[in-house]
């Protein structure tokens, strides 16, 4: 497996870099970026952030926008970015080329319908695919965080409960959290899944929280949401997953920020957060 | 003159907002985005700090990659970023469509040369016009500060150096600091200003911090310039500009960062000190 550089910034006396490489599990080649803090020119390793995004996006709107990289070079943290799909001319998409199915939404599953199955992988990729790149490569250890948005929250939600051993906390932004129960959910499972729903509840973080977790398994969860978010009542469901929370003991803090959106204003308002909230959960893993 | 509200964003506990308006001098609609911090929900009125953008940006750049509104929020400063050219279906583009002429290019000056002179006065549109409306509409007070980065770096120079009763200090980004001599100013202002380069001298930063201008108008300036920037030798030539501040006398800070490239990646991470310095040379003009 090579990687492929394609650009290298200086940011806040670390470096923003983006790579391409080709994937086995997506079948395409896959573009990620990835901020390293100053502390790694010293030698150290550093603890490695994963940073789901939501719908329509790539690997470039969080690095962009989120205003992360003052506060990840001060505690020394790495963040990786990658894609929210499969790209390439051989990847299909939406034949109606809708913002919310086929490219720029993967919704972090693995796929069993045909077109879809053999590239929208996005669930292997983000578990192990890209972890094994970014820790062969670069000057990371084992400690791992994930974290997103929207759609990527529902990413860092569902793959962080389903891996306890892969990650110390888990943290979202305006999740999708209740995905078998709103529109964007149902319309990508069906297509990604096919239409039997029991095989959808793998991917919804509000039925896997359900699931009879160890309490030693139970990752610390850190949810932003705004409450002017004209997504919040049909698509994100927020409610379900803290009822389910509340029902099974589960260790889960809900900010509802009132007067945010859903855009990376709202993020860059409150990542130091969750970036705070990361490093405060590392343990020697 | 009416505003037509865009969009409004919470950011930082204030308040991001585009507005689109008809401009007088540029003869088009023009679109604006203003940062309002928290204080001036508690009545205050707030000093303001105009953000002129580089070739190709529009009012998005600055406002969504700088990572400027969590110290302006504390230090309670309002940003406002206008667009860098007229802009509509009657507005004459490069026949070429070149990034750097027409459309996106504006170089914050008034241009003389036809087909553009009737749409393309922006340094009228920046000292005049849209202070005016932001005057008008919004709780700032009469303390403004003016800065850019690139093309805006240039812009926010020579109607600093050209109006020291309207500012209270100067900052820049990788300015273009002497246009008469390099490719991107050449160009423009044959096009826009026409072929006799005595003319041109009005509009580079270099040419007019060798007029006599009295202390009491001499503006500090502060300038931040990566050296891995793959424009500096070519396009920028800070070292002209600081030649002719060391010759008369002019108080120029200029901070060559080691590493640091022509991106937003390079202005957020020094964007704190371009704040401090304009907060800090604050008086009650």
């Amino acid at each position: 497996m090579t990687l492929t550089q394609v650009s290298s910034s200086k940011v806040f006396a670390g470096l923003h870099q983006q790579f391409t490489h080709v994937s086995a599990v997506n079948n395409c080649t896959m573009k990620f970026a990835i901020y390293l803090p100053p502390q790694v020119q010293q030698g150290q390793t550093v603890p490695v952030l994963y940073w789901l995004s939501g719908l329509t996006c790539t690997d470039e709107n969080f690095m962009q926008k989120a205003g992360a990289f003052k506060l990840a070079a001060e505690l020394g943290i790495a963040i990786v970015a990658p894609d929210t799909s499969p790209r390439g001319e051989n990847v299909p998409d939406d034949t109606e080329q809708s913002y919310d199915l086929g490219l720029g939404a993967g919704f972090y599953l693995n796929a069993t319908e045909s077109p879809w199955q053999t590239y929208y992988n996005m669930y292997d990729y983000i578990v192990n695919e890209l972890p094994e790149i970014i820790q062969n490569n670069f000057p990371v250890n084992k400690q791992q965080g994930i974290s997103g948005h929207s759609m990527g929250g529902h990413g860092a939600l569902t793959i962080g409960l389903k891996n306890p051993e892969k990650y110390s906390s888990i943290s979202a932004f305006s999740p999708i959290c209740n995905p078998t129960k709103c529109p964007w959910g149902i319309k990508a499972f069906t297509a990604y899944l096919g239409d039997n729903p029991t095989l959808w509840l793998e991917y919804d973080a509000t039925e896997l929280i359900k699931r009879n977790i160890a309490d030693s398994n139970k990752l610390p969860i850190l949810i932003s949401q705004g409450d002017s978010d004209n997504f919040l009542a049909e698509q994100l469901m927020p409610d379900n997953l803290i009822a389910a929370a509340e029902q099974n003991n589960y260790p889960l803090t809900y900010c509802l920020e009132v007067g945010y959106d859903h855009s990376y204003f709202f993020i860059s308002s409150f990542i130091e957060q969750h970036l705070r909230f990361f490093n405060s959960n590392l343990t020697s893993k």
